[in-house]
């Protein structure tokens, strides 16, 4: 383990305490808590007989996300989106990303013509919300799929994989994993991965906030993302489990 | 007291069972989570050095509120709204009385030049979250002005009685206090009312869903109005204390 | 009678010169320029063979309504709303407030898979711009109904009672009657009323704008509403009859 | 004259029945009703003690034009701009016109930092809404200028000559003067001419409905136009010497 | 040829340098450079197999424009209207006159049940837009129905006739032809004529920038737009025919 | 070179033909048509002397892009985002990676207060909008930059560096550089990377289409991308040389 003087005090290569709890809301068929360290989300799966305009008659199912942040889940108060009247690109940057991700883990057939929205909205922030909001989303989707299975609506399940995602960074020259606010604002360099259960990756987003990163360093950026992802799929699997 | 068949199973003037749990969330000067049985509105108030133009240079302070619900917070997922690009009529109808009814309780001269938001939203429904929402804000709003007097930005207390709501209507020709979402939906007559500590009458809203009311309904539901407001206050007082 | 020195000089329960004019524009089913004093709004009823989505094939009709102000209705000049791109917050709540009173008196399965929209624009604003909108709009309705009789699209009246509406404030320690747009400002408490012509409440909105209002103020307020809605709804029916 | 079979039995070259009412509401510096016919618009004039951003600190005045259409105006229902949260593109276009058709009368200078506003509202429509508009503009605006003057505000003058405009088209092969909404609608050709008392054009405005017309029928059509605006002119003298 | 001073150098019966490049970019139906000068416009004609609702199962098409400017077009930069999140209200008025003035040369029945949209983007602005844009869109549209013919989708030619357009002014006391950014600014009159190749006026759109003008001040410059459209329709011609 | 049967013929490590076409439009600082291929991307450098309102006062400039696509630069139309009122997600995502891109190669302090504004507008695409947008806007910027200095405005260069950006994905299980829309389409991942002229990444943007890339695939991308960005470097300083 490298030494490493990072804000948190946590080792280069530690996650923040990881909190998965679900049946959090109880209208929602999926509905879970996911806490990274300060950061909590709550993401929800909603199940819907129905498909978007283009996939129409196709025998296909769709899943989509929508993300959002309380105004006051920072530490200064955000204009509403609502209020403002359009969400801003980061949200929908954000929402994009966790649509995607968990498309990447879903058989659209075994689905059917169904739309699982996933709905992840912030009530605290302290650094990497897009991969809590991935995080969570993933355990909430099982358990609307559950919960179709439950029903009988579905017989093959549609979930293919696990999906998880956490943010590396470098931080005064050493590579750390799942940065905070601070750690992330101070950073030269910020990457938010997203994997498979398999070691695939899904989508991988990084971006050099001071000055631009060096092949060897995006390549111990990678291998600490999949050590770190490799722990947020185990900790989705016992939550499932209990 | 009156025998009841509400579907909750209450007593006509029984309140469910209601929560303020306060510093839910951190960054906010003050942050309440509060809960009407199974509705629960977590309510941030935020402090901020400056006032709406119409009120700059006077020397008062300003009290506002915004109110949403996350999509999922109900049995069916509403569209968001940031999504849709405006806020709808009854969130705004709602916003405007939470704030309405919290600067009633508000000397604004003793506030000072700042400006207290109050952000309502709707982490799971089941009637009354506006009157969940008012309730629960007056406590957020008390410890924004603590964290004020704390750091000694203010000397005189701008808190001048407390606030808190209830509704009430008529089911099946009994009236009952404290709707859940089912005794909502059946009930002929819907009233919400919000009240000081003092037994004064803030905002006064009855609607007749079916067959208008007569006098003497109106009279039964303001004297249940009284009783569980005066409960609400009690409840206020000791999580204050707390 | 209580002797009162509000500004307008009128008794404490005296209504402002009311008018109702039908057929005031050519082209609406119905068609009314209502005025309560200075305060004139035109009410017009549009009817069109379709109904909102909720309700197709359900074999009922629709009422709604939507409400306008001119830019240079009231004293200094307003945005107009078009421009702007949104209705406010106050425009919605009495549009919905508008709409809601007026379902309250129509028998919707008696109207068949129809739509009435009463579109109320105030031409000159001086208080009570609402309970106006709804005392006129009744009447378009009715003439709009009458329509549907005359043409034989309709048999049975689904027009099942009359609904009026007037404002009631408490100036300077005393309850009056119908407030004008000055004694409005100076007032401590401020309510609007809309009641059938059986004596029912339809709506009960209550704001106390200075200090909490006491329980006996209200009887005070509500005894005036009763008084001055039943002198409405005589008006109403004079109108309907000539 | 040239006999004419147009729908309104007018001779070719007859106005409708032209109306302007002044002081017609209470709270506008300048207020007309002005009617053509069956058209009816709500010309206010609001003063205001400012001017936009590109003006500011130039010692010059402005002046500008909003319009609009009550939305049972016409035969059938208009969506209400406001709702629909935009302008269309026709309203656009009148009010660009007819702020444009009054800036041409006035001396910006004499009028120094202060904006004029007309506010054009069409009560009824039966065609040359926009014709009516700025003719009763004309009126509302020397209101407006009257009123400073009586202030003391301004001591030039800052009408430098009257504005009016009328419509014009061939009907059936015949130019004819001033069209309603039958004969606006029937006809090929369909001209809007604003023009001052010095006999000068403003604005010509000519569009082909069906096909294209000739340069002798554009020279009918523009005589017809001279001789209807300095009727016009002399019924907008006749109405501020009243 | 009257002698000119005007600031181009050109003759007062000069057109600038035109340019109509067909095939300019390659998925559209129809795709023109146009350059008045250095006014260049891209003007592409896009076949859709529908129309709008209004006009579904009538067996006619319909022919429509858009309008836009790049935000670097001009001399400063311009606000994008994508993300100010509205057309102006002059980009509306421009897409108005060119969809009315193309459809003018189009038989919509012969067109069929599809609709043609002539997407006019300024990529460079010297003055005369809407001119230029006209005059390319026809060449465009011109494409798109020789593509619909190559298919074999349409028999008869649903273009009836040529359209063009052209700017024409008073500089300086002489009416002027095709004006420039600069000479466009000093007018005190500025006329677009659209014109087909008949000699038919369809549309004329003038208007006093100064003071207004006189009728032979209008005689005049309808002339020289008569002889600029002749000019421009034959450039059309050797364009379609290259 | 391995064997590639792309369906652009070209070999798997081949950029299309680039082309970077200076002072393309003449009113921008900077100007740059730049071409991958049939992709054609207008980006032109736009100079203002002020900055943001989070910038004020501070001695830095910023630098900001705008991205937009012409409704037919595609196969099939998209609707014109300034029609439907607001900027999709994908332009919002493209602008603000455009934004980052070019800010890591200024020096903002050298800039002054300062905004240079890349707006890149799409006239044709076919595949690596984005990355065309980005390698030309570098140009642009260059080229504005060049237009301060010889107006004496700056003296110390504010870029500190080249910025290119390449697109690469995998096709049919083999590597390839630099996708055309056929290719992008038919590819399992596809992977935008921006980097700068010292081989440093300022950017990493990999999505997997289809099934999770391996990390042996991510290290071929991105030598596949380090190899074409430094060709694309090469061509820029031709560009700018010349």
């Amino acid at each position: 383990m490298t030494v490493s003087n990072r804000p948190s005090g946590r080792a280069h290569d530690e996650l923040r305490a990881i909190g998965i709890e679900r049946n959090y809301t109880r209208h929602a068929e999926g509905s879970v808590l996911v806490s990274f360290g300060d950061t909590r989300v709550l993401c929800t799966a909603s199940v819907e007989p129905r498909v978007p305009g283009f996939l129409r008659g196709k025998g296909e199912g769709w899943v989509t996300a929508e993300y959002g942040m309380l105004p006051r889940a920072t530490n200064t108060r955000n204009d509403r989106e609502a209020a403002r009247g359009k969400q801003g690109g980061r949200t929908l940057e954000i929402q994009r990303l966790v649509g995607r991700s968990l498309r990447a883990c879903v058989d659209r057939r075994a689905l059917g013509e169904r739309t699982i929205t996933l709905d992840c909205d912030v009530l605290q922030a302290d650094g990497g919300t897009r991969c809590a909001a991935i995080t969570g989303a993933y355990v909430a989707l099982c358990d609307a799929v559950g919960w179709l299975k439950a029903r009988g609506d579905i017989t093959r399940d549609p979930v293919i994989g696990a999906v998880a995602a956490v943010s590396v960074g470098i931080w005064q020259g050493t590579p750390v994993l799942d940065l905070d606010y601070r750690e992330d604002s101070g950073c030269d360099t910020d990457m938010n991965v997203v994997m498979n259960d398999g070691g695939g990756f899904i989508e991988v987003q990084g971006t050099a906030e001071g000055h631009a990163f060096r092949r060897d360093e995006l390549d111990a950026l990678l291998a600490l993302a999949e050590q770190g992802v490799s722990e947020l799929v185990a900790l989705q699997r016992a939550a499932l489990a209990s």
